[in-house]
């Protein structure tokens, strides 16, 4: 518990109403409790602010002059609200489950090695020559190749493989069934079938990534497939081999980029969007859902591919007009010349 | 075993033909053998109707007035031979391959918690405060996690992964590899970078859900994830954080759905979809294939998005013109104009 | 390590340069050191061979005549450098680690049919009747269900599942996370919701596939989903109930085939591709990345759909026009009539 007095002093942030309130947990502007304290950082949800139960509500400076309730004031009430969640979530924790310990089911092939800090989860397997940063923790079914190098206070979480030789930084997420360093898909074409290349690389992650559900992200062929640091990617993304993703840049779900593909840092690519291989996108780019990337982006900004939503009888008419676009736009130019004769 | 008059009493429907014919199983049109049931119930099919070896075929009215054999006469033949189809699969089982028991690989926390009914496959793990079933059945390699509650008659598969505090209700079905409340994608910018957002809701599943082969569904940023019941996902599907879909929902696979959309009952989500966050689908909605859904949709009916396929070269003549359409159709206008003129 | 002339003499190849120069592993142009081998296969990379550190380089008979470094002369340097790396990558295997072995923590329910050649990781689950061929590498955390047949020197990784019955050939690799053989999506629509269709058949696969890392291949609803032989998906595939694919086709990451598709042989089909179910696509075809098929294909050749990438705001312009196709079309073709008369 916090009153909005003491979250105020832990932010550094002022506050209106009543410092007194006790603050247990976080809510919903719609569903909040007296005990909760909720936030406004959409303005779509402004209409919840006026009847919310809420504690205390996070708003702007401008939002706070309209609204008399208790309330923390804050330049960015989203980031505010990340980390008062945090905190509550941070006093959640129970430190006797929390205490590092070594399941009796897991298999460790070398568990002298092991810090003592570090705890590992039923049924898992840690591989030979294995390290593992203090702190971290290792949940159940997760399997852990051998070379493997993980930093500081990771959580790989149920059912993650991590893959013969790949590394991971400090501070790093590795969602459920998530799997790093899988072959890459390289094949030559033989006489008689595909001849398959072997995947020699690995797949480096810097700090503070965090890799989501079932995401897989393929090892390099030759060379290294490459995550900077505070890499963020969403669930069921596919990366393939020897791509190369810069810092900070966040990833949403269902996402493939192919092999050799280099992301600059601060991108934004939407869910289920593509992109080919050996291209270049450069910093600062926003890729919207579901487009396809084809060919190198060097200037920042967002870009778009998707034919807009219709009622499928209208897309119809239309659809099949796509397909003599060409022979229309011929047809408009010699329209033009007649015209201008 | 069953005749065809067995059958036809069981479902409550007539026959034709010789109801002493012995069914053992079911098999297709085309390469059912004589002690199989067969049916018809997509016109496309009708060629495999005149030769077929089956034993029987459910057929409807009309199209038993057009064949001579024996038949199961019956209003909807696909749901018939559902429903017969799933009386064959439960002769099958053999009881004592199904009899409830807890296997001495498995890791079980609160053992005497489970009911004596109760199933679990080797080498899963079941954490502490959980409440599973009667009649539930856990396959190998399962993790369940702590708080995790389970109905009764509930089947989860090879791999699968429920994480801490989700609900499922009764007669659910969870395919290898789904992981269900995983953290949802919720991260506020920050001065330095990414800062995660606590997902703190859970994930609750209705009754007589299904939930497919690696599909990911994640749990709430704040409030919960909720599938009404009988909502059915096919493999490869990603649910975002509080996602609302409705009972009878049915979604194709590889779709994505981004967080806090609400998806209506009776709605039909082909494969590959995309829909994005914060939007609203009402009852009745089909989502054709592939198409990306930005914008609310608020009556029922039939909705696409994607370009027609076409041959590279072809494609690549028009595409190059969508690129110019606004600038096409400021021309016609302009032709429109002076020609009126 | 292998001299460049012994690496010419076991490839049949002729070189030019020292044949004495010793190689130990394969790297790329752009960072190999004098004991690697590069390649040059594309000719966008032809700049980096000039001031390539590689002890020898694969390239072409034209190129040689412009290079005077060490090199080994090939028709397609891109498949000699797959063998010549392939060799490396055999002489790494340490033969102590390779032996085969049934880790103790395997659970194995007949272990007295298994062959002593095979060998089986920690914490995996070999159901009952299942057969494992000569030389097949099972490891961690694998669940192969009862009646399941798998073909000699198969290499099955960390965290697959193949369903129960489900056949795979000799050779073949499967990538960890991958699931061969749950259900197929296949309900009637009852009174009451939706009726499951059992799904009876299973998953055959021939000799030399590859399934990647979470790809999901169904089973058959009444007779079986087929893959020939040397057929290769990539990362995240999701292949439907009774798809039948032929020999050498190839199919990158994230691509969803639905249920009853027919795919020829020798096919390349693109990453994030959809197919829809009950259509067959002929021998030679390539679908572009993302490309949506909706009907069959019967000609050979190259197919795409996708719009083309656009800034945002032109895009926007754009897109609203394509639903004005159709419109823009008959208003055309108007003005032509008019332009006529």
């Amino acid at each position: 518990m916090k009153t909005l007095a003491e979250l105020a002093a832990l932010q550094q942030l002022t506050y209106q109403g009543s410092g007194d309130v006790e603050i247990h947990s976080v809510g919903t502007l719609e569903h909040a409790s007296k005990d909760q304290i909720s936030f406004l950082a959409n303005s779509s949800y402004t209409k919840y602010l006026k009847n919310t139960q809420a504690g205390a509500v996070i708003i702007s400076q401008e939002v706070a002059g309209q609204y008399s309730g208790n309330a923390l004031i804050a330049e960015d009430p989203y980031l505010t609200f990340a980390y008062v969640a945090q905190l509550f979530e941070s006093l959640k924790q129970k430190p006797n489950q929390e205490k590092a310990k070594i399941h009796s089911s897991a298999v460790i092939e070398m568990p002298e090695t092991l810090d003592e800090s570090v705890a590992i989860g039923p049924l898992s397997f840690i591989a030979s020559e294995v390290k593992i940063g203090a702190g971290t923790v290792i949940q159940s079914h997760v399997s852990i190749g051998p070379g493997v190098n993980i930093g500081e206070n990771c959580l790989i979480k149920s059912g993650a493989k991590i893959e013969a030789g790949c590394h991971l930084g400090h501070r790093v997420i590795v969602h459920p069934g998530a799997i790093i360093g899988a072959d890459g898909f390289g094949l030559a074409r033989g006489s008689d079938g595909w001849v398959k290349i072997p995947q020699t690389g690995v797949v480096r992650v810097g700090d503070d990534c965090e890799i989501g559900a079932n995401t897989t992200i393929d090892r390099g062929a030759i060379e290294d497939t490459i995550l900077g640091n505070d890499v963020r990617l969403d669930n069921q993304i596919q990366i393939g081999h020897n791509v190369i993703i810069g810092d900070h840049t966040v990833i949403a779900g269902c996402t493939a980029i192919a092999g050799s593909a280099v992301i600059g840092k601060n991108c934004l690519i939407g869910g289920g969007a593509g992109i080919v291989g050996h291209i270049e996108i450069c910093d600062g780019v926003v890729i919207q859902a579901m487009a396809l990337v084809t060919h190198s982006i060097k200037k920042p900004g967002s870009y778009s591919s998707v034919s807009p939503l219709q009622p499928t009888k209208q897309w119809q008419k239309n659809a099949v007009r796509t397909k003599q676009l060409d022979k229309m736009a011929r047809k408009v130019n010699q329209l033009e010349r007649k015209l201008n004769d």
